[in-house]
This record gives structure tokens, sequence and C-alpha cells, in this order.
């Protein structure tokens, strides 16, 4: 995505020191390497009813141990804003969880469309060998919790198993 | 756009009689010559504050006279509801009036990605030889005014001038 009101964020494996299980394996890696970039669009200013936001996030293959590459991840400050989620190209996980901290996944594959209740957690995972590519809309008074997530992560991690992403409880 | 939750709706030339300017071309033609459908996804109900609807056009090429087709245009009942607009493929034009009937285009191209005001009413024309496909996200509460569009339409026409497209003013 470009144009002249874009605007970037970009996550390194240090900036996400704290979100991945494997602490040693973390230790060994390069803390400078990215793991993500978010680009987006705001058209209106935040905080405005009824307006929409739009962003692009590129997510990088790789993992932690056997944790695969993931965003931070976060709820709206107004638990009724939803937001929809789309693939662009690679293969990921969006990863949701509801107030109750049930934990699950979506598979995302090129033009799959997701729905994200405005009261669940979410947060997506690369789990294929190619960037992942998705963008996401979101209204622009849905605002940003990143607390609950920060003081006790997703109840599930999703970490490579045989090849394959599975999910296991807690830390 | 597939999944057992989608609906469709389909638009004929005899649906959209009232639309184009030009009835004389219009009666030579098939009435029952398809000019859009729509597919969408309600992941909530109506009405619902906070959630987010998506949907798919398909836009076919064509022209009644030198007046492209187009969807028939609608304003949000909540004016303040905003929507985003994105290009699948095809060549068309994002065509929206302001309160004040000021009406202008925004280009789509595969790609492309337009923000619509609440306060706008808005169409696509399909200025291509193929079909448009193009999606939309809009906020479950945002509603539908189709009243000011069938009174009054838009300010301008877009129509074929020397093989490209134009706006011209009124009916």
């Amino acid at each position: 995505m470009s144009g002249e009101q874009v605007q970037e964020s970009f996550k390194n494996l240090h900036d996400l020191k704290l979100v991945f299980s494997n602490r040693a394996a973390l230790a060994a890696m390069d803390p400078d390497r990215e793991v993500y970039r978010v680009r987006w669009w705001a058209p209106v200013q935040p905080a405005t009813e009824g307006g929409l936001l739009w962003g692009v996030t590129v997510l990088q293959p790789g993992r932690v141990g056997d944790e695969y590459f993931m965003t931070h991840g976060h709820l709206h400050a107004n638990r009724s804003r939803a937001e929809f989620y789309g693939t662009v190209s690679g293969n990921g996980m969006l990863i949701q969880m509801s107030a109750d901290r049930k934990t699950w996944g979506e598979v995302m594959t090129p033009g799959s469309l997701h729905y994200v209740r405005g009261e669940n957690a979410h947060r997506i995972a690369n789990t294929g060998d190619a960037p992942l590519v998705v963008w996401a809309c979101w209204p622009s008074d849905a605002g940003y919790d990143y607390t609950p997530i920060a003081e006790r992560g997703f109840a599930a991690r999703l970490v490579q198993r045989d090849g394959k992403p599975v999910f296991i409880e807690g830390d």
C-alpha cells in the first residue's frame, strides 16, 4: 500500500521479546530481525465515529523455537467494534481469543476473508515460508487495548509440530 | 466470494430503467441483460453498532447510449457511516456526490483503494471492456437511503467521449 497519507510502523524481535515463549531460542537470534511491518491509512481522525481505517501487515516467516512469528495482538478499546481481515498472499493463522479466554484459529490463505467480533482479542501468525500479507479494515473509533495481552497473553500458542501448526495450551 | 452465509442480489437493465438518461437507446436493448450482481456477507445482524459488512460487486461492461453501465447508487441512512472500496479487476470510476451535489470520480484500477465519507452518495461505473470487480466494506449500522438518488440522480453523468470517460452535467 502506498500513498501520501500512508503511515508505517515496524516491529523486530527485540520489540516482541515478551511475546514469544522460548527465551533461550530468542536470545540466540538477531534482535534486529524484522518480524512485521504495518502500513495504514487513516482517512479520518482517530476516534471519529462512523469512519473506517485500513491497514496492510507484512509478517515475515520464521519461528522462535517452535513458535511461529506473530503479531503482538490486541483488543479494541471499544469492545463492540469489529474488524475484517483478508489474506493477500502467504499462509497463516488468524488467532482469536474470546473474553472467557477460549482461543482458536482460522487458516489464512490467499483470498480468505475473516471477521473478528469486537470483543475478541486477535493476532496473526505466519505458518508458511513466504511473507504473509494481510489487510485489515476496522472502525476509526475502535481504539486499541494492549494491556490484557501484555499481562496474560493468549490462552494458547501456535507452534510447529511435524511441520504443521498446532495450538498448545498456555505458556 | 463464496460461503454459506453469502447472499446475492442481481440487477438487469429493466431494474435500472430509471437510472440511464438515453431512454431510446435503452428501449433497443435486452431488458434482461445483466448489469451487476452483488454478493455480500453479513456476519452480524443489520443495525448492529460496531459491526462490519462486506460485499463484492461484479459490474458488467457496456453502455446505454454513451453512458457507462453503473450501479444504482445510494447514500447511507446514517450519514456519519463511511465505506471503503477496493478494485479487484477491471477498470471503472467511483462516482461520489457531496450533500451540496458536487459530483466527482476516482479512477478505479486493480489494487486501488478508495474511501467514501459517510455523507457522500456513491455509485460505480464500468469504463472498461471487462467486468469490473470491486469489494466494499461498510459499518453494519450504516443503513441505505436510495430516495435522494431516485428523485434527483447525481448532478453529473459519466459518458464516453472519444473513447474516454467524461463527466457531463445533469440530465
